[in-house]
């Protein structure tokens, strides 16, 4: 194989050449105090920058940016070699140009490709790459590219072409990202979450201490918990569908598929799958919560006294068939549309997802998803049925939280219904023909 | 890059000039009107077929089918240019050849090659490439194949090269395929679903009805499907294990393992990991199923009822050492035959299983999957032994149906059993010898 | 595409042939006994070992590395072609060399390359590559690996190029591991498992046995495993943070992060996730035990023994608003630990850490990892708090399980605080600088 060179011999050019090393390059260190030291791989020769820069076609710079300046007094040793850039900074679009592109200035006659930057120095050397096989490589020339992907493949690791050295702005931004998808969907439901606390603090628990002078403070840790996450597991499950049923009507409106969706409706498409993978954390939650139930303190005692001073007064109440089937129902309908729900985040799995064609996974995603919609939406119905018209169930005029929670998920459904009445459907197929 | 020219300015072909503009490709449409739109890049030249096509060497036909004939006409201009063929039919098999097939009769002088049916143009263009990053290609020339497939690379695609231009029909019948490996473990777990569910309504509700005059129609929400929840779950699971032994026992008759199994083992057995995932489904909601016990209004009268009825006897039961015993182990058994279960799924994972070798995985899906059946077949027998001789859980000479439930798994146990003993076992080794 | 050569008409080469004849590859076998048979693939020729050898330039050595001397008499036929060595050993470390070396000392003058021995022969023929679809690919000439690997690509699997062929030893005793990073992290449960037992045995059944004279023994189904599981999960929760505080104590010591940590910590920072998915495991154990204990015949028995003996005396306990408080909050906290602890174990599964950037991966492991260990230590002291000081919970002298469960988390945590304070936290950043 041909030798390597590498500029630098911090962290990240030393772990490089290490695993280099180990892939069978012959490896070559460019460095500022050019004598071996009991850090830098032993197979490796370190030189000075000049004399190692001769020996190799291909260059990785291992320095920061700020340092790169002394690599425009050896152009002439750098005249056509492969530079690989590799370096990160520290906040995103720090400087006006990419690192990369910077690079390509100082010394023009070189190739350079982007490379490497999402490679941490340490997973490298200890081999724990768990969040980095991917390395995204850019660069002008196609040959330079297709060498550094050589490297990359030999590695172990998963060179991903992202086309010219523009590209190199994004990769340089991409290990500063921290879950950018996720953001719309996490500060939407940060907000919806304190308006329903405050409204149950308010109800559930504000309420009875002015009217009955009652101290329910305790329902802080869990019956409120538990009204909240199923709410905002209903609400944001609902609002994974909505857009989609938003475009629908946009595109009859229209009459034509031909003309881009708001601005605001397709990043609320883009952003669908983590909104329903927080709605499961949500329902993953209340199952617990739910779960936990005949074991808190509180309800052992409600029972055991229900049932002692029933005994006292020597009082039993009768079976009541209705309630049987209620509560039965909507238990079974929780259970039914939770187990759909963890089947949509189980095929959200990139793994499994990668393995279904986009039939299948339109049929789980698309058809089981509002399958789920109406399930959980009913177990909803069904639990809070009988209330709806109780004044008791009104305090202060504050209807039960989750009746709020109802409005969304119950357009969405009898909307989608409209939708799929034959004469619209067929109206819209016809619109979206082109589309598989 | 070298250019690339698009027949067609549909969905697809859109999409597909948008990535490859955004990936650095000069791209030029072919349309039957050439003039720019708003819909199509602005980075894009739009001209009449035959001029697109001679500005490039690979062209991307992104037209229906059935529009194809007028390519003949350019029969001269696609001499020896890389025709991509994209497109995808309505029904499995819906012509006598294969779409790429046809486009070959038709420009006969061209390479054809097949690639990108797989992937949903809204998805390549919103970037939600969920479902469809692996693109299959298959054609007979081997550099044009080349070309394309370096083209899927750089749209951050996987091509996978499937062969020659044959495989094209297997490749065009992929995405409108809906889980077929997961048709009859879905259809056998229907009609076993069936069987028992009627089963258990004639046992416990009907029966009941009718000589008790009582009604348990409630039943039917928690109570039956927790019946028949867990039988499937049993039953599906020794299922799984059956061919393996079957397999195992026509090796041994046959004495030799150079003779291939008859066709429904060998289809059985391919199946064996969607039998088992839907046994692991129904134990989920087994498992759900049963914490929610103590919360159903049902169960918790009954407990009240009996409490209060033996306070007002003033009759206690002394606590008895063996049902305590029993319950717990039974629970314990189950919860760690699920807990293995849940191992099952996690390590069938494809990227789960894609990082452990084969000798791993073995020992996983077959040592620890023997040691779930054993698991979940004691915890059945704990649970059920005691009423297993009591005339009382005979109604209507129908046993109870995790009676029936425990047939399969004993029998594949017992005969595991056997196969493991020393002398059958070094036997089998011998025939399969060659095996690692 | 190129004709390969397959010798060995056993399992794998049949499989094998199989699958390239698929692929478009023309095959053709060398044998002892050069006759078609009805098990091999119809479209390959069966010829004797020299003859088939001269119609291609690959040859795949399908053979047990024991009857390879043949081989050295066809030296003249194989000189400079590929030999594909695809041999596994019974053993690890089995010879002296590896087989592929053996190989190549055999037949000096070919070119030898290792692959293909991670695949099973089995699972290439049925095409149910569940844990075998990666292909280790080494060997000393270029070439001939990139002939091998794009015959690997060719049936659908991913080569993996390993370097030279030094590395083919390593690539011949992967397939004979079983879990080699999981060794540690199983053999310290065991022993942590193991003495917990015991100690609760003493405590909880053997204790009330000799001084009470009760019969506690069917604690060990579900009381007894409920407290092992979370006390290890707890225990090997804070032990998977403990080396990382370690070594932030080291690198403050020496001033320097330029030397290497002492071997123990190396290995052990390196197994902390096989230590984290274990602690997951038994955190899953525990959080099911618990759901499962209002079942319990043991539990509903006292529960009714107690609201019963209290009817009859006439006596109701009031609600205790602290209590209602503390059993809340403990359960809430343990809930919520769970779910994080969760979310660390989907976030490892493999597809997920490809796909999340290195900073959202330490994120997750580093930042919420703390977190789950804050709130699963918070759950224990809440849930076990007024009962430190209590002389009851000594029995023998010997404290309540968990008590001793707790110190390493503690100190863990403390230390842990005590670094991010900022001038020691300024001083460490310092040190890492380099790093990201
Ligand atoms: C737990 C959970 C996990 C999820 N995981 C994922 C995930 O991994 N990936 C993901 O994408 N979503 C995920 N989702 C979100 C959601 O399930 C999907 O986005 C789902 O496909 C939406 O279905 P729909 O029928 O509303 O929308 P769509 O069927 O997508 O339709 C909405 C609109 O988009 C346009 N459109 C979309 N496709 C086409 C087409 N082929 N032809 C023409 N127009 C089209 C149409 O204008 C249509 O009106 C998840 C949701 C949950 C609850
Ligand atoms: C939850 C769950 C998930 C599952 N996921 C998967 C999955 O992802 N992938 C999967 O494949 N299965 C999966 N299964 C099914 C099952 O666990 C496996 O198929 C398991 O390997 C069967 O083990 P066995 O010992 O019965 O069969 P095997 O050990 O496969 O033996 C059966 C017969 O096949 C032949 N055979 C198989 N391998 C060899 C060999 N190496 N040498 C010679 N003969 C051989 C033999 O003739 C043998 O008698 C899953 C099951 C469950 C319950
Ligand atoms: C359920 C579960 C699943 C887990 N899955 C995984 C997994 O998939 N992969 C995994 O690796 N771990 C996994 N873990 C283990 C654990 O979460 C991680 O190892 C975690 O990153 C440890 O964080 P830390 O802050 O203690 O250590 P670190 O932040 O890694 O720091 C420890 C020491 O290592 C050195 N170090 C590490 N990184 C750097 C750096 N960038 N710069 C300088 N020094 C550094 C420093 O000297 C530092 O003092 C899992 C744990 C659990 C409980
Ligand atoms: N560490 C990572 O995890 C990681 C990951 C991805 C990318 N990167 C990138 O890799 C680059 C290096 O990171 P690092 O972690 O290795 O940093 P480091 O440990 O600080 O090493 C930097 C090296 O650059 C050289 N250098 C420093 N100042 C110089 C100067 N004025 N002139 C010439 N050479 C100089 C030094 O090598 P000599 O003493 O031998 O000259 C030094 O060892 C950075 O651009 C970083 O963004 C790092
Ligand atoms: N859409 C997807 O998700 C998807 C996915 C995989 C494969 N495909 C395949 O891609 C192909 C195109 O699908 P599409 O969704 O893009 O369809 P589309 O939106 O209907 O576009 C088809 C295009 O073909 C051209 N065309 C139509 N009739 C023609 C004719 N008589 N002669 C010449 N050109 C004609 C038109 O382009 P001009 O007006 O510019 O001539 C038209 O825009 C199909 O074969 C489909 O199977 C589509
Ligand atoms: N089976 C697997 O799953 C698997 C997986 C990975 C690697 N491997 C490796 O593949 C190799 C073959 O395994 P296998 O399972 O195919 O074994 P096998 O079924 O026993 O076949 C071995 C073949 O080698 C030939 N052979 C046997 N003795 C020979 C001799 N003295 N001289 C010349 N040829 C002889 C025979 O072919 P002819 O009768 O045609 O001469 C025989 O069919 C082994 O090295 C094994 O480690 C196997
Ligand atoms: C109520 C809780 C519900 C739990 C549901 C568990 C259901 C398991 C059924 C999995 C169905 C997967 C469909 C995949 C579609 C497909 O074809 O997928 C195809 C892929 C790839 O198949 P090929 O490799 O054969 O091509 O198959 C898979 O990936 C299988 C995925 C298995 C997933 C197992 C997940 C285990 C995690 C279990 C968590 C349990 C929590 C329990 C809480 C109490
Ligand atoms: C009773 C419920 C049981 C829940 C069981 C959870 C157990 C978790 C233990 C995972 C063990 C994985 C073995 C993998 C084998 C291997 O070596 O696998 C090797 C791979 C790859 O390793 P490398 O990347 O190191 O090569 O490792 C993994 O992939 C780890 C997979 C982690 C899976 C975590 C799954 C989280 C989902 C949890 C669902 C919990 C539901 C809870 C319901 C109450
Ligand atoms: C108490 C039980 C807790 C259960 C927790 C379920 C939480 C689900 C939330 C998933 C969050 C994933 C963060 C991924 C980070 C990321 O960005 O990950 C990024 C990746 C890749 O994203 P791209 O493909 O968009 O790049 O996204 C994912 O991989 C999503 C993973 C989905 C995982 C679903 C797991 C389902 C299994 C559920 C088991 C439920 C058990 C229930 C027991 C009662
Ligand atoms: C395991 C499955 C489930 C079970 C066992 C279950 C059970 C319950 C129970 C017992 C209640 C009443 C809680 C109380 O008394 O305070 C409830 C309420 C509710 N559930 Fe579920 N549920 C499940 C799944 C779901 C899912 C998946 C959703 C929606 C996405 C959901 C939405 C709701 C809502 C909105 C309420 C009303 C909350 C309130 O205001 O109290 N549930 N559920
Ligand atoms: C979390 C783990 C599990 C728990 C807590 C559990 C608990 C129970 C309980 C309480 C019952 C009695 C139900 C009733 O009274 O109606 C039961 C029955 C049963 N369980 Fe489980 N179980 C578990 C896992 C499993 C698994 C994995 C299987 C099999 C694959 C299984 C198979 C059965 C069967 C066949 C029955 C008899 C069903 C009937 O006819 O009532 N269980 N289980
Ligand atoms: C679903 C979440 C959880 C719930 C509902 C839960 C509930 C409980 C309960 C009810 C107990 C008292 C057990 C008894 O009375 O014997 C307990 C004890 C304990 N829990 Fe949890 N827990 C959860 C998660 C966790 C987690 C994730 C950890 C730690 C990693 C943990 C650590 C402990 C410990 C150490 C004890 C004391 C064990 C003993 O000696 O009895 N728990 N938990």
């Amino acid at each position: 194989r041909e030798t390597v060179c590498i500029f630098g011999t911090g962290d990240f050019g030393r772990a490089l050449g290490h695993k280099l090393i180990q892939s069978g390059y012959p490896v070559v260190f460019g460095s500022r105090s050019p004598w071996p030291s009991s850090l830098i791989p032993k197979d490796a020769e370190v030189l000075s920058h000049a004399e190692a820069a001769q020996k190799a076609a291909i260059i990785i710079i291992a320095i920061q940016r700020q340092h790169y300046d002394f690599l425009a007094s050896l152009e002439e040793t750098l005249h056509g070699k492969v530079l690989v850039d590799i370096s990160n900074n520290l906040k995103i679009n720090q400087y006006p140009e990419s690192n990369a592109k910077y690079l390509a200035q100082l010394v023009p006659s070189a190739r350079v490709v982007k490379a490497f930057n999402t490679v941490s120095a340490w997973a490298l050397q200890s081999g724990t790459l768990d969040a980095s096989r991917q390395v995204f490589v850019c660069g002008d020339d196609t040959e330079a590219k297709q060498m550094v992907m050589d490297i990359v493949r030999a590695l172990g690791l998963t060179p991903l072409d992202q086309g010219s050295l523009l590209a190199a702005r994004e990769i340089e931004n991409y290990p500063l990202q921290l879950f950018p998808l996720w953001k719309l969907p996490f500060f939407l439901s940060l907000g919806l979450t304190t308006f329903f606390f405050f409204y149950c603090l308010v109800r559930d628990v504000i309420y009875p201490c002015v009217y009955e002078n009652k101290d329910y403070s305790f329902y802080l840790a869990i019956s409120i918990p538990n009204r909240i996450c199923p709410i905002m597991a209903l609400v944001l499950l609902a609002l994974v569908y909505l857009p989609g049923v938003l475009a629908a009507i946009i595109q009859l409106y229209r009459g034509t598929k031909y003309s881009r969706f708001p601005d605001w409706l397709d990043r609320w498409m883009l952003c669908r799958k983590q909104l329903g993978l927080v709605a499961l954390a949500f329902a993953s939650l209340h199952a617990i919560y739910t779960l936990v139930i005949p074991i808190r303190y509180y309800v052992r005692w409600t029972v055991e006294d229900r049932t002692i001073s029933q005994a006292l007064n020597n009082k039993t109440t009768p079976f009541d068939n209705t309630n049987g089937w209620l509560s039965d129902s909507y238990l079974a309908l929780g259970i039914l549309g939770f187990f759909l729900f963890v089947l949509l985040g189980i095929t959200s799995l990139p793994s499994v997802s990668n393995n279904v064609n986009w039939r299948e996974f339109r049929f789980v995603q698309s058809k089981l998803g509002y399958l789920t919609l109406i399930l959980c939406t009913a177990h909803t119905l069904v639990y809070g049925g009988k209330w709806f018209l109780s004044p008791s169930s009104y305090r202060w005029y504050l209807p039960n939280a989750y009746m709020l929670s109802l409005i969304i998920p119950c357009v969405v459904l009898v909307v989608k219904f409209v939708l799929i009445l034959p004469c619209l459907d067929k109206q819209l197929t016809q619109i979206r023909q082109g589309w598989e």
